[in-house]
C-alpha cells in the first residue's frame, strides 16, 4: 500500500511506501495521524500549510458489505479545528485497486486542476471545463473525458468559492455525484488547493485479493449473516432508509423544528420515511425506496427520488435532509424538501449546514419558516455566489453572526444535525464534546439504553459511542451496520487480519479509535481549544424545548471528561 | 460614588455604592472588573448573560485636560473575549456630575429604549423616534426632546441591527454624535439589550470639586505645563491631529496599503496631515484643523472637516481612518475618505473594522482597489441591511470567511489598525497578546527606542506599552498626553490623591493597570482563549511586506510571555 503526496503548488508528486506497522491505520486514523502530525494548528485552512488527506479505511476495497468508505481530513475552515468526513461511493474502491492507501494534498494555487491518477502515475489536467456547473453536469463531463468506469472526487461550485459549506463528492455505484464528505468545509479546503476533482483509473490493474483468503471468506460470511439478521440492517434501512427515524424522534421531541426552537413537527407525517417510501413507490418509473451506494452493499439505506413522471430528481434523501431541510425550516412538503436537497447537491454544499443556516435566517426574519419558494430563492443564491449565497454559504454560525442571532445550532462553528441535544442528551454530549464539532456520526447515542430526555448516563453512553463511530471510520466499514455487529469486533478484526494479513484483535481496533480521539483532541488543543469550546450554545441550557420539556443539564465537570481536556 | 445597575428585561434600576476600597477602580479597571466578575466567560454575548458597563475613569469629571473619557466594558461579539472601549466627548462628565462612577446594563429585549437619567432617577422612554435613522439626526431628536446640556451614549442602526462593526458614540462638545466607543461592537451589544441612547441631564447637580483642592491644583498645574511644552501635544497634535503620522508610518512602511499587501502608499501626499490641514484652512468656513472633542482639552487633535463651501462634513477626520479608509483600500482622495468616513459616523460602525472589511472585500474582487464611488455604494449598504451590508458590518474576520480569503488583517477576528506589524513589530506584539484583539490603543509602541523592523526588543516595548496605556484607560485620560508625562506617574496620582482624597502613589497606579491585564486575560481564558489565539494572522509570518523588506518574526517563546498564558 502507497502513500501519494501531491505537491498542488508545483504540480508534482511522488509514491511514499506505507510501513508495514502502519497497515492498520486507515480511513479517520489516518487522516488525522497525518493532520496532527504535519499540520500546525494554527496555520490558516485555506493558506499553504494546511494539507487535504483522503484515506481508505483498513478495509475498502475489499468487498466486504458496506466497506467501501473512504475519509476526507484536513484543519476544518469552518471549525478550525481537526476535521474527518467519511462517505460511501465508488471512489474509495478505486483507489484502492491503484494501490493507494492515502493520497496527501499540499500547497495552495489559484486555478483548478483535475488529477487524474492510474497505474502509471498522476497527471495534471486543465478543470477549466468543469468550472461553474452544477455537479450533475461536471460529473458528465468526467465520464465523457475519462470514460465511463473512472472513479473520482469532485468539488462544486461552492468549493470553486471556497464556501466554508463546502463538500467534496464522489460517486455512487449509478454514476450520480451524491455522496457526499459534508462536513467541515473541506470542499473549501480542496478549492484552496486548485483541485477541482481527482479522477481514478484503475484500467489494467487487478482486483485487489485478501491476504488470508480463507479468514476473510469466513469472517465475512458471519458479519454478511449479521447484517441479513438484523431488524435494521435487514428491513428498517432498505425499507424507509434513515428516513425512518422522522417518527421516533418527533415522537422524542427531538425533530429540530423551526430553527430547532421545539422537537416536534405537526407536519412531521408529510416527511416521515413511511410517506417518502409511499411518494416512490406510488410514482414508479425510476424511483425506487431501496438503493445501494456502492457495490455490494447488503444494507441498501439509500433510494432514488423521482418526480410525478417517474423520472430521477436525486438520490438519496436521507432523515439529515429531511430534519434539518424540512421541519428546522417548518417545511412539510416532501417535493419541496427534495428540490431544496437536489440544490444542495448540484452546489455540493453540506445539506446539515445549509438547511440551519436557511433555519437562523428564518430566525432573523429574513424570509418566514414555511415559506418554501423563499427558501429555494435563497438557496439558489448560494449556486450565483451573490452576497446573500455568500452568507448562506458560511453556514449557520455565519449567518448567526452576520444577523445579530444568539439562536444558533452549532458547536465549534458546525451546524447541529437533525437531532435536538435536550431531547437526545447523549447526542448533546457529543456535539459538546467530539473533536469534530456537532456531529451524529462522531458519537450516535440513539440506540444508547438511557433516558434520553434525562441528564444520567449520557456521558458515558457518549464516550462509548464516540468509540464505535471511530472504529468504522477507521475501517471503511459503514456505522449503519453497527447495530447488526453489536459490538462483536473479534469478527471486525477477523475480516482485518485476513484481509490485510496482519494479525489483529479487537483490543487492537479499539485501541486504533482511542488513540485516534487522542490525536485529534491534541490537534484541536494545538489550534487553541480548551473546554470552553466544549459545550452547547448558550440557548439551549435556557430554554426548554418544548416538545420534549428538557434543556440541556449535563454538568460541565461531566463533560470535561470525555472533551478536549479530557482522558 | 454610586454604581447604577439597570435591568433592561424588567426596565428596573438600584443604585450600589462604590466601595471605599474601590475608589479608585474607574474606566477600564472598573469594566474589565465587572466583566470578568459578573459576566460568564463561556456566555453569548448577545444573550442575557452579558453585560454592558460604563465606567468613569477615575479622573473623569475633574475637569483636568484631556481626562473626560469613560470606558464601556461587555464580552465582545467580535472577538468572544473581553472588551473594553473608551472615547472622549462630553458624556463622561455628565454621568460624572450626577455622582454616577459607572452603569452596568443586564438583560436584553427586543424593542429600543432611551434610558433617561437626572438627579432623580432613572426613566425609560419609547425609542422608536431615534430608529432607523442617522446618527446626526437621531443626535438632533435627543437634544430637541431632552434639551440642550443634555450628555448621551447613542447607537446607531448598525447597532439596531446588532452588527459586529457596530459602535456607540457619544457627542463632542460641539454636539456631534461622533466620538465613538468604536471596538469590538459594543454597539451590537447595547441593541441586544434595547438600548439606543442614554441621556443624562445634570440640570440642578452641583458641578464636582476636588477632595484636596489644593494639592489637585499644583499637580494639575504641572501635568497642564507638560502638555504645552512637550512637541506632540503643544504642536503636532494641535496643527495636524493624529493625522501627522500618516508620513511617518509610510516611510517606515508601515502605512497599510491594499489590503496590507504593503507599508507605503504612493499616494501618500495626498493623504497625509499635511494636506489635510492645507484642505481645511484654504476652505475655511466652518473647517478648522485644531478642534477640542472634550472641554477644556489643551491637546485639541480633532478637527472639523469641511466641503468646498466651507460647511461642515464630518468631525474629526483622524490617522486611522485615513490609514483604512484610504490607503488600505488604495484610495489617495482626501474628500472620498472623509465621505467614506462620514458615512461610517452616520451609521455609527468602526471606521478601522469597516476599512478593513473593505479592503478584504477588495482582495476578494467584488470591488478594486482605488475605487472611490464603488467603496461609497458598499457602504451605503451597511446603512440599508442589505447582505453585502451585512456582510460588511460583520467585519474583515467575516468578508474572509464568506469569501475564503485567507490574508485577513485580524487578531481574535478584530481589524488591526493603520500599523503594518512587520514595519513596527512592537505593535504586532500587541495585537498578538492583547486581551483585546489587534488594538494599537492596547499598547502603543510607535515611539519606543527600538529599531521598528526588528524583532528583538518588541515584547519587552510592548509589555510596558500595554501597562502604560492601560493606566490612561483607567484614569480616564487621553493617552494623546503620554508624551507630554513621559512616564512621571506621581503626578497623575497626586491628581488623583487630589481629587479623589484618596492617598495615591505611582505605585498603586502602576498595579491597578497590572491587575486590569491579568483580569482580562483571565476572563479570556474562561472564555476559551490559549496561545494559539495569540498570535498574527499566519501572512504576516509568511509574506514580506514590501515596503520593509520584513516578516513578523517575533518568536511566539517571547510572546507567550506576555500573552493569555503568561504572567
Amino acid at each position: 500500500m502507497d502513500i501519494l503526496r501531491i505537491n498542488m503548488e508545483e504540480l508534482s508528486f511522488r509514491y511514499e511506501s506505507l510501513e508495514e506497522k502502519d497497515l492498520l491505520l486507515g480511513g479517520r486514523a489516518l487522516t488525522s495521524k497525518i493532520v496532527h502530525d504535519e499540520v500546525p494548528g494554527t496555520c490558516h485552512p485555506l493558506g499553504p500549510n494546511n494539507k487535504l488527506v483522503i484515506s481508505n479505511g483498513v478495509l475498502t476495497g475489499s468487498l466486504a458489505s458496506s466497506a467501501e468508505r473512504s475519509s476526507m481530513g484536513a484543519k476544518s475552515p469552518l471549525t478550525g479545528g481537526i476535521k474527518e468526513s467519511n462517505a460511501g461511493g465508488t471512489a474509495g474502491l478505486q483507489m484502492g485497486r491503484l494501490g493507494l492507501r492515502a493520497i496527501i494534498f499540499e500547497g495552495i494555487r489559484d486555478d483548478f486542476q483535475v488529477i487524474y491518477i492510474n497505474k502509471d502515475g498522476v497527471r495534471f489536467d486543465s478543470a477549466e471545463e468543469l468550472l461553474g456547473k452544477p455537479m450533475s453536469e461536471a460529473a458528465e463531463k468526467i465520464y465523457e473525458k475519462y470514460g465511463n468506469k473512472v472513479g473520482y472526487y469532485l468539488i462544486g461550485v461552492s468549493g470553486e468559492m471556497k464556501m466554508l459549506t463546502a463538500a467534496i463528492a464522489n460517486g455512487d455505484k449509478d454514476k450520480n455525484p451524491t455522496r457526499f464528505y459534508g462536513r467541515g468545509g473541506l470542499g473549501a479546503v480542496a478549492g484552496s488547493k486548485g483541485i477541482k476533482a481527482v479522477v481514478f483509473d484503475d484500467s489494467g490493474v487487478a482486483r485487489n485479493k485478501p491476504k488470508d483468503p480463507e479468514k476473510f471468506k469466513q469472517a465475512l460470511r458471519t458479519y454478511t449473516e449479521w447484517l441479513r439478521e438484523a431488524p435494521a440492517t435487514s428491513k428498517v434501512f432498505p425499507e424507509l432508509g434513515t428516513a425512518a427515524l422522522v417518527k421516533s424522534t418527533n415522537a422524542l421531541g427531538a425533530l429540530p423544528t423551526r430553527n430547532f426552537s421545539t422537537g416536534s413537527f405537526e407536519g412531521h407525517e408529510n416527511i416521515s420515511g413511511e410517506k417518502l417510501r409511499e411518494i416512490i413507490l406510488e410514482r414508479g418509473g425510476e424511483g425506487t425506496p431501496t438503493h445501494a451506494c456502492m457495490p455490494g452493499c447488503a444494507i441498501r439505506c439509500s433510494n432514488i427520488y423521482v418526480d410525478p413522471q417517474g423520472k430521477m430528481v436525486t438520490s438519496p434523501i436521507e432523515y439529515e435532509n429531511i430534519g434539518l431541510l424540512g421541519s428546522n425550516l417548518g417545511i412539510d412538503d416532501m417535493d419541496a424538501i427534495v428540490e431544496l436537497n437536489r440544490l444542495c447537491n448540484e452546489y455540493a454544499v453540506d445539506t446539515i449546514e445549509t438547511g440551519a443556516a436557511i433555519g437562523v435566517l428564518m430566525e432573523a426574519g429574513v424570509l418566514a419558516f414555511g415559506d418554501k419558494q423563499g427558501a429555494k430563492n435563497v438557496l439558489e443564491e448560494v449556486g450565483k455566489g451573490t452576497p446573500l449565497g455568500r452568507i448562506i454559504g458560511g453556514g449557520a454560525e455565519q449567518v448567526g453572526k452576520l444577523y445579530g442571532i444568539r439562536k444558533v445550532p452549532t458547536v465549534k462553528g458546525q451546524a447541529m444535525p437533525a437531532y435536538d441535544p435536550r431531547a437526545i442528551k447523549g447526542l448533546g454530549v457529543t456535539y459538546a464534546t467530539s473533536p469534530q464539532g456537532a456531529d451524529h456520526t462522531a458519537g450516535q447515542t440513539i440506540r444508547a439504553q438511557v433516558n434520553h430526555h434525562k441528564a444520567e448516563g449520557q456521558v458515558q453512553a457518549s464516550k462509548g459511542a464516540q468509540v464505535v463511530n471511530t472504529i468504522y471510520d477507521v475501517l471503511g466499514l459503514c456505522y449503519f451496520g453497527a447495530s447488526a455487529v453489536a459490538g462483536r469486533f473479534e469478527t471486525l478484526a477477523d475480516l482485518v487480519t485476513g484481509y490485510t494479513g496482519v494479525p489483529t484483535t479487537a483490543e487492537d481496533i479499539v485501541g486504533l479509535a482511542k488513540q485516534t480521539l487522542q490525536k485529534e483532541h491534541g490537534f484541536n488543543r494545538s489550534a487553541g481549544f480548551t473546554k470552553a469550546q466544549d459545550r452547547l450554545p448558550e440557548h439551549f441550557y435556557l430554554d426548554q424545548n418544548p416538545a420534549s420539556g428538557t434543556t440541556f443539564d449535563v454538568p460541565e465537570e461531566e463533560l470535561v471528561q470525555i472533551g478536549v481536556e479530557g482522558d
